[in-house]
């Protein structure tokens, strides 16, 4: 790529989250950068869209870069569409998503803001890349995670991605110098066996908090969470087609027409 | 199975969707019932889940049928999860997602919160399906369906689903006597072209409505979108393992860690 590459930057922690702006950081050394981001925390978020109200975009300046920041009241999916849409004057060259406070590896990548807004990116044909960082507090020290973030994206820029493949690339919250390397990774069988915690309200009335304890079954030296806890950075190939296309012949032979 | 199924429906429409009724009527005839479902309508969710916000639920009893039923204040997703850890008894032998008002074919599968909580209960190792009618009104015509909704689930109960596939059922919108059968499919490679609808609020601030045209360039005869097109019904089997599995040896030859 002869000239600087367009970047559009967005998250679901909110536009004012450390990760973010790490990732703004690094990214200003590759490309020129436009971030669109949610004005609030969308955690949980998932793929979903505002289809039943209004969106706002807001366009803000925070800290001391030049890049355009715009904030949006909508998540994060719907960030990566008005971006695209209505912000930029072209297609970017690239989206990234993150740096997620928390990890996004195996399953969680169903429930990820953060892989949503990469995924919708790539939907629409732009390579894109989920980064998330084992640690969900604010306050978390995203410094080891840069030079991986800049390596795995100049790769992208290099290499390109296939249509229809997202990176989901998840770092290990130990000390940089115990990051053993890179590992490209399937995504773990593990899931999450929630316990609600139930409470009563001031009026008396049952309400629930969803918590619980993230389970691991699967033992295959293959998968992110085997890399994660051996001190890999890991980079999962996702895609958006759901299709399990191993299962298509059994079903043909089900008695479906009879 | 000797006994009657115990048989967990859901939607996201919310539960008073008549949609949602007359898939209560269907499996009335097939299992012992119980539905958690939304307490208002929580279409394009996607695969949320409620983090940061409390959760409330309620026994309601809805027309003349006897089952028990809850109404939920979360997304689907968090519907399958309560129902699952704090209503039932024992795990369900299925759980039914919908009948959805509006089409989850192709690319729809990532935005629709009827398949995400049908996905949930896949993740939790129980057999799922989610249904979906070709009409977004609200007083759809659902009497067409019954005959393939009730088919398909006998023969899910029949055979079983293998772990982490779930099934997407679209049913076009068409007279009783034009559908042609019932076809296993691949989810089309389609999309929506958003054209934010940008308006002006009465203090003059600008803000948008998400609205798009749905493209489908993927003309395969396998797909759930020709199908739906040519008088079939669709069955496209689904997985929440997202790993592009194809591309991992490609990843593989990159520079990662040099």
């Amino acid at each position: 790529m002869t000239k600087r590459p367009l970047i559009l930057i967005t998250n679901d922690d909110g536009i004012n989250a450390p990760g973010i702006r790490t990732l703004i950081d690094i990214m200003n050394t590759i490309g020129d950068v436009v971030v669109v981001a949610p004005d609030s925390p969308q955690s949980g978020m998932g793929h979903a869209i505002t289809l039943d109200s209004t969106l706002y975009v807001q366009q803000v300046k925070l800290g001391n870069d030049s890049q355009p920041e715009y904030s949006c009241s909508g998540t994060p999916a719907d960030c990566v569409k008005l971006a695209i849409r209505e912000i930029l004057d072209r297609k970017p060259d690239l989206c990234v998503s993150g740096i997620n406070h928390g990890s996004n590896s195996s399953i969680n990548v169903i429930y990820s803001g953060t892989m949503s807004a990469a995924i919708e990116a790539g939907i629409e044909g732009i390579p894109a890349i989920g980064f998330s960082l084992l640690d969900y507090k604010w306050h978390a020290n995203f410094e080891a995670t840069k030079p991986y973030v800049k390596k795995i994206t100049e790769q992208v820029l290099e290499h390109g991605l296939p249509d229809g493949v997202i990176l989901n690339v998840n770092i290990p919250n130990i000390p940089s110098k115990d990051i053993k390397g890179i590992k490209v990774c399937r995504q773990a069988k593990a899931n999450w066996v929630e316990e609600f915690d139930k409470r009563k309200n001031p009026q008396g009335k049952d309400y629930y908090w969803l918590t619980g304890k993230f389970v691991n079954l699967d033992h295959g030296e293959d998968t992110d969470e085997w890399a994660l806890e051996n001190g890999y950075v890991s980079v999962v190939p996702t895609q958006f087609d759901l299709t399990a296309h191993d299962y298509i012949q059994n079903l043909n032979n089900w008695n479906l027409n009879a």
